[in-house]
């Protein structure tokens, strides 16, 4: 059985967790941590655990849980756990990081684009980002620190990677128009957020500089194999859960001076997924919808060729709080604990 | 592995039943039943089960299905069941009907509250009314065919029936107020159920004249002893699943003269509830909300005592996809094959 | 041209106000007071004023603001008026109050229920219960201060108003379980009102202790000629605007030893009603839904027989921001002023 | 008093057609033609207007009404109007055409989106597109014909004309990622539409193949002064009202290198909208919301240049069912009659 602490386990993403974690037939939650909360049930938090969890809220001691557990989650602000970490601490236990700490290996566009100093870049080189099915061979038994990607980019790197790999697209020429659920906003009491702020309308915001773009720009780089620079805008929908995202680039032509067709796109992106469990790409003229996805930890792709313009539109849908945030932190711990990397995880999506 | 097949799985119950069995160890569906979809893939009538469920839809043969299934659930229009059913096909399988066909004992309160003919009473005494918590030992073995109750009704009855049966309220004060996500009205096209109808708004319906009045007072009136009469009135609201019924009720006076208090109603709720793994009677001060089970097969249960008008004020949540149809039929299922009750039920609800 | 301040200006209350007030003939808005917005942009904090209202929030400064204008509409919190108002205040100006603070007659009733201390009873004889439809003749150019009605209250009592006026319904079986968009709930930011916390579910609160009970027991205590008690629940709903009452009688057998028939009850409200404006008693079968009046000033009231139980269901649904606040307030003020009643309130309701 | 007659009156923008006009002071509606409701009372399809509205559904005779009144809004399907437009009505009335028919100058284009003949395609080049910030100087007391814009069309065109006519960005990069809400996809009985299917999701649909691309394409080649193609994509948001449209494109660089700076940019939009009553431009920083421009004539339009990218990003909203259908046709319909602009328009947003 491995032992789990959470920290920061009431938030929306931390939550989400402990659904996953509760229905893992390998773990068991030891630590539910939370500052607001600390000695509040963890179900008078959140209700539906009524009768399901136990156990009280407890502080973030990281040392203290390092001790106790053998995976620590940390769903955190940015900045907390490369605050806390260190060397002692990650020699006793795992952790797989929800928050952006360990993303970017690059500090300096790290502390630029988050406006905070990184308290412990020596870790940076050694966390995997886990995006399992690019970097699954990366997430062993001796790795120690998995950086947990974003939920905006886990959607927008897996829908545009396979192009971007085999250079169907121009990278230079991708832009991410991304929609969210207002879980993504998480649970802290703004008037933005309220009910009455959000539903019935749907906004852009963070344009030209949401945090997630360095870290698609990162690592559709490294599909790329050089330095790229993406148009990335999210915006806010009034719906609990779900992201999508729709995704423009150029077509390179081929040697023979045409486009690459539907079917020969569509072979590219079976090659990658074809076999990966999380990865559904949708048969033709069928485009990924949040609802198909909700509450389970499936990325759903589409696409369409537009020959008017030389552009392929790429579509890609997942939960925000599964395959973008705490599904993926549990695939990570399966690969990280050689369980089935899909134990817990064989949701299907809640529909309606 | 129990063979089950499914009439009506393309509407919202019948794809939920396919979600909770899917995750049923120990069953398997071969009989995706769907009239209005004859050959077409299941997955592509409910994307969420791309690359899930691979069958095709099928017709709704019953004496077919009979052959090849060992139980068969019909999520069905009123009338469906009753017109089709005989000896022969209930020699041979046992049927779970989440239609109102077999649930009330009356034919004649059938026939009018419903207007439709019934054509199979004689099948009406042998079936048995499926609320587990309260006619478990009903539900066995040997039980042919269970009448699963309706989506209302679950809620309404449970959340009353321990006061009802200790005789704490007076039934003929009883006062139902009960308001339902829309996935209860149906996948039909109807312009009063599109989404610019529906969201923004809340309306009563049916008022007077619901067709699970009659069902509820007769499940109640076994509780009571007598015949009763109830008001109930259900709206219309804007959200996906849910049912909250609000229950008002005269507490009838003790001995002494003086009105029950909050501790003895309690205690009598937890006589009957505390054992009960999908009834959770929630804490003091604390009323159920319909996101805390959503997705799950719980009821949640709380009241308030309110001295100054001698009433009780009884609130319970359920998932009326789920407790209010298809969880409540895979429960009885459980008891129909001797499984563990709670098999492919463990859901912990979603949130948000 | 009539002067007009706002005190609490950027509430929802508040904000409504200015939009009635904008389109208002006869008013101009000389000072949008805020606390929380003091010198920022009106226009930044509601962003729909873009372009339309000028001007900055002022500081809620009450006996300056009586030197400047002609009427002051508070949209404040409990306490706010009742601890500011003095002699020479009234003597300049005349005040809408849309707080609780002038509409409960019994200073122990409102101690009592809303925890606190009533600073100014002197005033709560003076003032008129702005109930329009009820108390119009009360409401003059010589009336100084007048409390504008809560929006539950409004709904609750124009519902049942006629029927218990006329003895056609037993006032101590009255129940009214009503619904509210979130809106109620105001603006300040509080977790339980966040998008995600809202949506997709539906509770009931203040379970027998909603402020607004004591509020309906003394209007519709005035009509029965004798002190009443009512069971009152308000339930919230996930959408902006709106409240539903659905309320529960037992009908007042005639001399005959027979109920009132539905044609019967339905002439005692066209008697009271017919002759309103904002008042539409709908046809036989038709039931009030909020998206009919969404942006409006009317109240729709619907009803509804119940011969076996010997109740009449009675329905009622209103735009809480305006008949159950602005909108009133502004119709309020239209009888102080001698302003053609309707003035700035004919808005036909904003479907879908 | 012009008397206006409406074809399509119980669709969504039929209905937001007769809420405008029954404020607008100089015109009077005589004619409420739908023909799925033809006898039936306008008021029962849209209670809203109980009431308001006395008048019955008539049937959609266009030579008789065209004897009947001074204007007709058709707000019916694509063809209607082109299949029953001739000479003889046209001598006899304006006409306000909602629909498609004659937005498209080259019948070749119409015919191939549309996948419709055109039956009267000699009214094509008398037809004035009705976008009235850009055309306002060809809609006068002689125009007979105005093809009133698509809803998205408005929005995507309007945001970035400017920039297009002053040569900043290259119209070929054009890319148009815009977001609906469901009242956009009319009030037909759709399984597609109902609140379950569309609530907590978002989708794209009519990828590469939505029929306002050349419209947009049309009108902003105009601007350009020369042929362009762009991207569009239409997105269907879990909302009533309102759109977004986000759109990219790359700024051209200025004779010294460098791209045209905000300020720049900003003071072309002002030189275009600064005066025009029903376009705000925001402040630098504030990007469009819809809930901000909800129930009004409104398109807000906001924008960020991303140095890193060499685009800008435009924003445009508006609520399609005012500007984008009905708000517009009555700003035509005032300058064909030689009204003020804005009369019966001056509508401030309503919010929440």
């Amino acid at each position: 059985m491995i032992k789990a602490g959470i920290i920061g386990a009431t938030g929306y993403a931390g939550a989400e967790l402990v659904r996953l974690l509760m229905n893992h037939k390998e773990v068991r939650i030891v630590w539910f941590g939370s500052r607001s909360y600390i000695d509040e049930k963890y179900a008078s938090v959140y209700r539906n655990f009524f009768e399901i969890v136990d156990a009280a809220c407890m502080d973030d001691r990281l040392e203290e849980l390092a001790e106790r557990v053998d995976v620590i989650f940390t769903a955190t602000p940015q900045g907390f756990l490369a605050g806390m970490l260190n060397e002692e601490i990650l020699k006793k236990v795992k952790i797989v990081d929800l928050s952006a700490d360990f993303r970017i290996k690059d500090v300096a566009v790290y502390e630029k684009w988050y406006q905070i100093e990184h308290k412990s870049p020596q870790f940076i080189e050694e966390a995997v980002y886990g995006l399992c099915e690019i970097n699954r061979d990366k997430i062993t038994k001796e790795t120690r620190l998995v950086a947990n990607p974003g939920c905006y980019t886990t959607c927008s790197i897996l829908t545009a990677y396979p192009l971007v790999k085999e250079g169907l697209i121009d990278p230079d020429t991708l832009i991410i128009d991304a929609k969210s659920g207002t879980s993504g906003a998480g649970r802290g009491a703004k008037t933005a957020n309220l009910f009455c702020e959000v539903n019935e309308s749907i906004k852009a915001y963070g344009v030209g500089s949401h945090r997630h773009t360095p870290e698609i720009e990162e690592q559709l780089g490294y599909a790329a194999g050089k330095e790229i620079v993406v148009s990335f805008t999210p915006h806010l929908v009034p719906m609990n859960r779900g992201i999508l995202a729709t995704e423009y680039a150029s077509l390179v032509k081929k040697a023979d001076g045409t486009y690459p067709s539907y079917e020969e796109i569509k072979a590219v992106y079976d090659r990658y997924y074809a076999e990966e469990k999380f990865v559904r790409v949708l048969e033709k003229g069928v485009y990924p919808e949040t609802r198909w996805v909700k509450g389970s930890n499936y990325v759903d792709i589409g696409f369409a060729v537009d020959s008017r313009t030389g552009r392929v539109i790429m579509m890609g849908a997942l939960d925000n709080l599964v395959k973008g945030a705490a599904g993926q932190a549990v695939q990570n711990m399966n690969l990280l604990f050689g369980c089935r990397e899909s134990e817990g995880l064989e949701l299907i999506p809640l529909f309606p």
